[in-house]
């Protein structure tokens, strides 16, 4: 038998024990957003903090300005081993509404579902049950052969869910402590579905800006002013209402510098997903597609740009009727981007366009929210091979490399400040609802996520 | 000595005393949108109530669901004599902010301006001041000849600063009471300038329509669906982007059906004005001017129509940044219309246009708020004729005839009830800020009125 397949029989046996420490863990109301449950947010870091502690770990709990930072290390593997940085949070969501929840949130549930049983929970599967998948791959590691395979350190934020405002000050702070790390593995992404795993190996990038446009020096009569004054609503329309041309291409000059088109492999391998636009707008209530008539719908959401007004408003909102021209109106926009562009061209490029789309006297202001280029990571990197092999070894399937439409801050971070890219291997599945009433994991999925944790270990370690 | 000449003799010997009583009518804060305020609203109408009956008027304050309506009417002028339905309101704009007051705004103060005195106080205007001047010319006729000239109805309304609510159903209810007068006469409009008088030829109507656009069945994270899932605001935006053509022309189909051009006479008279909206838009920080190229300003402010997006909303409008994909969004959108324009037209045609313009899966909602056809007045009118020789014998300068850009939804209503005209003889000047801090009526404009509502009772009877 080898290494690998005892720690698997191992983990096994003491499977039941690996999903009490996960349900314990999720007993704790860990919720960042909300400054009543700072010290709930203490004791979830301590919770991971011992049991690092039983595996040998040397653990630190950092203070923050904001939740502290797990930091661990276990080195016991030698100089020689590779050097895996694990990252993950201990933080989870509001849970309200609460009356949407069939049982108390922090009082998980194990409930049969149509894959098996599951757990419900806040934090079920984000990030804790993703966490605790890893956590239990390095216990069984451990409990078997009195070691790990490899060097280990572990990074575990408790302010992911409000936007991880202390994570790269942090990172950049001890980057000492994390260099000579070699690849970031992170649980917190989907499988392809129950059946099928799934590695990220791009994430968009984001930036994020605000536009106030200014017309008059205050708010007009309709009836005194219309037809002579700057509506700053009708300017703001009118630029904003020309970004996509009628093929769904973002009009902004040099929008699309830098993209590249997937490879024809890709596309055949995405192709066999058979991937259904049909049903997941269906889901939604929606029938037509929107976005760049010529590309397939997994290019459109993974690899694609995008332009969405995410916020806009102006002039009068309430009941009835007021027939003022607004003095002011502004958006919010955000563009999803993708290797290859720079968020700061684009932001030059919006502004730009605006300016280019308005009246002579429109004042126009913007405010710069978020700026992050897209990623992809190099899929020739040994520890993506390794993860490859562990997730065909234990599905039993080819994994689907599939792109991320959002943004993950960190591994842009992880890879600015200490420059080695992020292992993005998640046992989710797209109904875990993460953010909303009755979030779940399923236990098959916790299973089948221990082991490729293992697994992967094992490979990495050539065992 | 004609009677006129007479009875301006008298008006300018009691004229103290006119303006006492004006003041004394402006100490009672009628503000029709306070509730607070009933009592007040109340005391206001049996203040001008007793004015009239002690000019021989037969006086009724008639409850309404809102505040009281003054109606009044004196017939002694008999059987033959024309027979002229003045209108006025009572009720005064809310005060606040208070602090912008240099003084209670209900403690009328005299005060020395570039015109001679001025009274400052809410209502100074609008309407308290301008009503004052036809009862003060009613008041030097009855003192100086023991009658009045002609026989008129009077109907002052204490609602006019909300929206007249129970205005219209009034007149139909006491339609009976009303028919028979030839003309209503409302003082409640500017001058052109100081030394200028005018008549409003012409009143823009309305067209006001709220439309929501729903796409997805709840709001949407913009990483996961960004590039696949309509989003609302976008596709707003982009159909209300398009509301106007390069020329500033509206592109609704039809909206310009019906709409005349002014005659070139009309257009030499307002020629021969001098409006300059360089220093009309300068006060408002603006250089250039919008709407339609080819059209003057006071053709686009007084006799085109326009579309002016009122309000808009939809996603996040709060600090910071959030990349959600709106499941709804919304705006308020009003025409002003001219004389040819039919309200439910132009609502149609905007439906239409709406529909054209946003994505297949958009689902539009429409309420409607507002619905009034713009009027022109028939200048030929025999009251018009009396009322330009009124104001040319008193400012010793042809009256304008000028256009009102806003609605006054009374005259659309007198129109369409009683079936008469309306006479808009106005002596506001364009600063007077009547719905603002420090109100003021010019007493040099006041004087004017007074006389010239003298004359006009004069050139009407044929004295």
């Amino acid at each position: 038998m080898s290494h690998t397949d005892s720690v698997l029989t191992r983990a096994e046996q003491d499977f039941e024990s690996h999903v009490t420490s996960w349900l314990d863990w999720l007993r704790i109301p860990s919720i960042s957003a909300n400054p009543a449950h700072n010290a709930d947010c203490q004791t979830a870091a301590a919770f991971a903090a011992r049991e690092l502690a039983a595996m040998g770990f040397t653990v630190e709990i950092v203070p923050t300005p904001g939740q502290p930072v797990v930091l661990a290390s276990h080195f016991g593997a030698g100089e020689a081993a590779p050097h895996l940085l694990y990252y993950g949070h201990y933080d989870v969501q509001p849970a309200d509404p609460l009356e949407l929840w069939d049982a108390d949130p922090f009082a998980p549930q194990i409930v049969e579902g149509p894959h098996g049983p599951r757990v419900v929970a806040r934090g079920a599967v984000d990030d804790k049950g993703q966490v605790a998948t890893w956590l239990a791959a390095f216990r069984a590691w451990f409990d078997t052969t009195g070691g790990l395979p490899a060097r280990i350190t572990v990074l575990l934020e408790g302010e992911e869910e409000i936007g991880s405002p202390n994570l790269e000050p942090f990172i950049v702070a001890h980057r000492d402590r994390l260099a000579g790390s070699e690849i970031a593995v992170i649980s917190d992404t989907n499988q392809w579905d129950i059946d099928t795993p799934a590695l990220t190996a791009s994430v968009r990038g984001m930036a994020y800006v605000e536009v106030r446009l200014k017309g008059a020096s205050r708010d007009l009569h309709s009836g005194m002013y219309g037809g002579s004054a700057l509506n700053a609503i009708n300017a703001l329309t009118r630029a904003l209402g020309q970004l996509h041309d009628d093929q769904g291409r973002v009009r902004i000059p040099g929008f699309y510098d830098g993209v590249e088109d997937i490879s024809e492999a890709q596309k055949a391998a995405w192709q066999s997903l058979g991937f259904s636009e049909h049903d997941f707008l269906g889901e939604i209530g929606l029938s037509v597609p929107v976005g760049e008539r010529d590309r397939s719908a997994l290019e459109r959401l993974w690899v694609r740009p995008t332009a969405d007004i995410n916020g806009i408003w102006g002039g009068y909102q309430g009941p009835g009727s007021k027939t003022v021209i607004a003095a002011e109106a502004g958006a919010k926009i955000s563009f999803r981007l993708v290797p290859g562009q720079s968020p700061a061209h684009i932001v030059a490029g919006f502004k730009q366009f605006m300016a280019a789309h308005v009246p002579a006297d429109a004042q126009l202001s913007f405010i710069e929210h978020a700026n992050a280029p897209g990623l992809a990571i190099d899929t020739a990197n040994r520890f993506v091979g390794a993860a490859r092999a562990a997730l065909q070894a234990e599905f039993n399937r080819t994994p689907a490399l599939i792109g991320c439409g959002g943004s993950i801050p960190v591994v842009e971070g992880f890879r600015r400040v200490l420059g080695i890219d992020s292992l993005m291997m998640g046992f989710g599945l797209a109904d875990d609802k993460p953010h909303s009433p009755n979030e779940k994991f399923e236990i098959a999925c916790f299973r089948h996520g221990l082991r490729s944790h293992v697994r992967f270990l094992g490979e990495v370690a050539g065992l």
